[in-house]
């Protein structure tokens, strides 16, 4: 099982940006806490970080071969980019969408997702533990898809 | 750790119902399975289900006293029951909000969910799975808030 | 054949409601003349009322086996009720929409109807007419769909 | 009782037209069967179809001294002709509106019906029944209306 | 003189819910206080509280015949009940729409009545004082519909 | 206790515009009966009425030396007012919207107030009665903040 | 100076159709009325009507050779017809708008007027006057463009 | 008969304002026209005009005993004044709205009237003259309703 | 290969109307080097004109067997005619869409097609090249849909 | 150079109002400040404020003659006023449009401006200095359509 | 004549990517056959591909110098990119929009291009086709211009 | 103190693009300008112009660390980067927005600023002149923050 995380923009500030709302665990310390959980469970993780659109883009085209599925925080871009909704739909590999936060419970504007109707699932507001559960929700999809 | 799962309308129904989209385990199935994984985990297990607002109401009032967690199928009224906001509001209970089906890809009306600003977190897309992901959250949730 | 009509919220007042708009009729008056009509021409007429969206959930749902075809009066629950939408949606037994008043005649909240994109069809604004209309509709609908 | 059927713009397609749509019945076809039930229950039918908004407005001005009552199934200028809702005002004689699909499980732009707040009421969705049900409807407001 | 209080779903949770916003006094508190300054003026006090809309919509029914005016706190009901708007409306008894919190300056959601265009009047904003400035508004309204 | 009515635009017609809607009473008729009521209870009454904007305004930055509470019918000016928001933010001094109409139930435009979530809360609808509940509900609040 | 009255939809009804709201006056009526006035001031009228929204276009089209100015009742289309509002747009004669009730007084969907930015003016709710404080608009701008 | 002009905001302006839009004429030569061709049938004329939206509505409310009918332009005040539009449904005395320019065809704020509704009828676009047409508006208004 | 031409209201203007818009050839201009372009690769070409939609939908209509592919100028009806939209879908051959001028880059009202939806495709913007894109898109897809 | 600095409704209070937002600065401070500051380099200053829109008007007419340029702290009028913004187009002297918070950054209604569509430019957020800010670009206008 | 086809996000994957939808044809396929026709017609042909918005600005801004003609097809950004549009109006070479998709066919966020209002016009729905019309109007533009 | 100016897309084409509108500086003219009066005033200048969000979002992270305050003409970015807010509100570092055009006089799309409400304030519509002003907003902000 290859499961590739990627994130959007402004996530490379975790840990120290408002700490308060987004916790004190850099993406780094997220990132070995993921690979460690899902090595233990036969999961090979792989974790980028981008603040282009296009980067985001093109990792997603090619999961298409590299990866059994994606675990995508796509942060900002995740209201108004139809270049990743149009990405995901290209590709057969499953996304799973996740947010840090409650996009809910914000701004009007992040109550929107261009890209939900394109992923199997939606996983929002448990902080760090949104990878966690990604992680599994991952698992469960690649397992129930094999013969 | 004591966790609630409450089922709003139509969920009975769930294994005759549309079994192409909502699968073919039951409500109970998914009853005994989640029961079975948390109890395993140390978590107790108590699953309800009801078509009246009502219900769903008083149950979330109750579980102030009686839940260290609730997990919440509101169904269909996720959209439009104030009632269920105001419940969970009045709760220092954390309420975690799960659907089968990932509501952003469906009709327009089930995008907006009345009850997510007051929810920890959203969950949705996975199928009865995403009842899996919701005891993990709120598991993860109560052992975070223990001292 | 067996015919259910389900009536919604304050239709028990009809007669004594505003009878300048609904007719003097009771609705155990349009009962009885829609039995007499429906026996008439062989089918089994039930009728029921009730306040409650959870009812007309519940009674929508149990239609699956013991009706051929459901005529449904949702009142007030017409234009917000996706619970009664969703229970409509799931089983196979067709449902028809019915109004006494012509309610794309009256204020602007009661143009939308939330469950008519799952009704066979709807009928509205002939009085009681519209119930006997809908009883003619449902048995044309079982004729058809007999072998 | 005289009765005027009015059918609207691409009616005379029926029975070509999307057959697994519409049926396979042809406007013709509708108009015998209709004309033999009216006219075995005492009404005199009148079948008249055109692509022109000018005539339905026209007919529908004479409707004022020609007919008892007016089944109108306007087809794609319900949603937008006002000169039609103009000319049902003007009249006094009752206009029932009809469709054979229903509109309100059809494209947004065939929710809303320009001529229905002047019409005495609505049936849309039963196929070429929703002419015979016009017809009954039609027959029961003429009987009601006479001293 | 014969008043009606009806409260809307959680409005048993008075006093022990978010005290800082909706004060310290009990249901069964302002219950206390309403009845002693209603029954010192001359007015018999019923109060009653139910989660459910079909019981506050029966009761509005019945009021009809049992109160010369109702107090209606309808809570979350307030912004989606159409079926509590067409009870109002089915009877001559007047109703007195109150709010506890200023309706008008908390979420966008709570802006709108959906029972306000059929109550006399509203009030809103002054905690408990609702209540008595409600009472005091039925007495005057009874007084002055009395020959 | 120093209460201050403030009334605005073409509220000086009252008792000949429209007496069938707003009652016979005049301005003055209200200013007197508020006044022996307020006197009685021992409070000081001032009331105030102009068609300017400007004055309504000025008259609210005064009140924050010159009154203990402000129960104001802006009437027009309460659903376009900035300028009256922002001097009703700036002072301390409580400010009680009122109505003679239920605005709920009028025309579109009536429904919104600027001013309401500046306010401590809206009173609506009683007629003349709406200037005694306002001075009732003023009279509570200056008690309830008394030391 | 040859000035051009077109009328639209159901004008034809005028005198008979809801007299209280549109006066006993024929367009006959109102044609003799506005030739005598006309001619008496050395203007030379033309009245026409058609319920064919083509019949207007194209009646327009011609009015760059055949008239000096066109006074236009577009009824039903004013609030729908692009097509008038380009025919208005490619000619050089300038063309009035009249109406004989107070559209901005009547149902949301008279308020807009799809040729008003295409025309010199407006003149609505005058009843058969509109139609000669028109006539008079009309030799008012053509003697003002005359050398 | 006595006619009052009422002349909104920045009309003091003209012909100096944008003279390639508004004309070269002055407010006052406008008056002095329109009186000359008043008296000359009979008609008392004044003229008054403020940028203060209170005097308006003050002289509106003075309108009801000291003119037979009101022409006004109440120029940006239009869009947006509801206690302009209160005046005027407080008189009796018939009031006829004019703009100098062509509002459907200006900017979109200008396109919706506040007093329309309630006012008598509506002219706009044609310059100087929309105040001789005003003027020959209200004389037939004024005419038809004297005994 | 057949290929007709549709052209809707006021393009029989062309050339004459605006022509620092629309250019200066007519419509038979067009017509004529259309004919010649279509005929020398082998297409038959028939242009139609017409200000009545009715027209329009009745040609459609006919195209079913007339014609290998329409391609339409739908003009002003483009924007509104649901009857052409219906007219469209009830024929298997292909209709392409064109313009003039770029629609997009003009009235706001101009932005929506209600046709676009049941075409082929779009071609605006290129004046009268649109004609001759569209002829080439026509021939083009007869071609690859021929065996 | 002249330059006019014109402050709108509840400006006067600055100083005592929410000093935590609006700084401790009274309006006389700025005033000094910003005169001090101008002489310095060659303007003279004038101050106003009034909480009368029609006062700011006809300010706005008289500093056609009497300034260079005008900086406007329209306040509350800001978002409603047509009145101002139509004397602002009726002047060629140059407006700045200045608020003291970042009104793009507060409620919904204060995100849009009415004047800034005919200013010449905004300057929103700095406190007081927005005054000197928009005196520097006042002074850099008037120096470069100098000759 | 030289002319540059920009191709925006995921057109790399065509070929590949929902070969029913868009084709089997590969961008690479679609170049050489558009390169062959060009060259076949004087024309000199240039294609690019990029995932990211910035490369499409910049090229844009290039073709200021460096082509006679834009061919863009902008996929995603179509309907988001202001700085698409931007760069387009910044240069005088012309730009034709195309789509392989019938885009107004398609999702509600599809039917609003961003850049179409300063394009030259639009071409979409005709699969690979849509490049060699885009190609002919290029080459019709470039000779019109010509001198 | 150290200031960084950033520059979105399309900036570098200042100078030559539309010189009517923007000006005949290029963005190095006006660099220069900024850096001279800035170091003269004891400010150390950094100016950087991009067209791609990405390389905005780096630089605002990065001004977290290496600026004291940031001047941001994000040109089209300002209107759709969600990306670009969650940067600002991520550093500590206080950003000011600046435009040389007025924006909120030019297209609907322009008037909304995703990023105003999280820069300190906003400067618009004074050509060069706004990075001055902008410089010395900064310089002024800067200080006043220092103990």
């Amino acid at each position: 099982m290859r499961i590739l995380f990627l994130n959007g923009p402004n996530l490379n500030l975790l840990g120290t940006r408002e700490p308060g709302i987004y916790g004190q665990q850099t993406l780094k310390d997220i990132e070995n806490g993921v690979r460690e959980y899902g090595e233990h469970h036969g999961a090979q993780i792989e974790f980028r970080q981008s603040n282009a659109e296009a980067d985001l883009v093109t990792w997603i085209q090619e999961a298409q071969k590299s990866a059994d599925a994606v675990v995508l925080n796509a942060a900002a871009y995740t209201h108004t980019s139809i270049a990743l909704r149009d990405a995901i739909s290209a590709i057969k590999t499953p996304v799973i969408e996740i947010h840090l936060s409650n996009v809910h419970a914000r701004e009007e504007f992040r109550h929107h997702s261009m890209i939900a109707a394109v992923c199997v699932g939606q996983i929002a507001g448990f902080g760090h533990n949104s990878y966690f559960l990604g992680l599994q929700a991952a698992m469960a999809i690649i397992q129930s898809r094999e013969p």
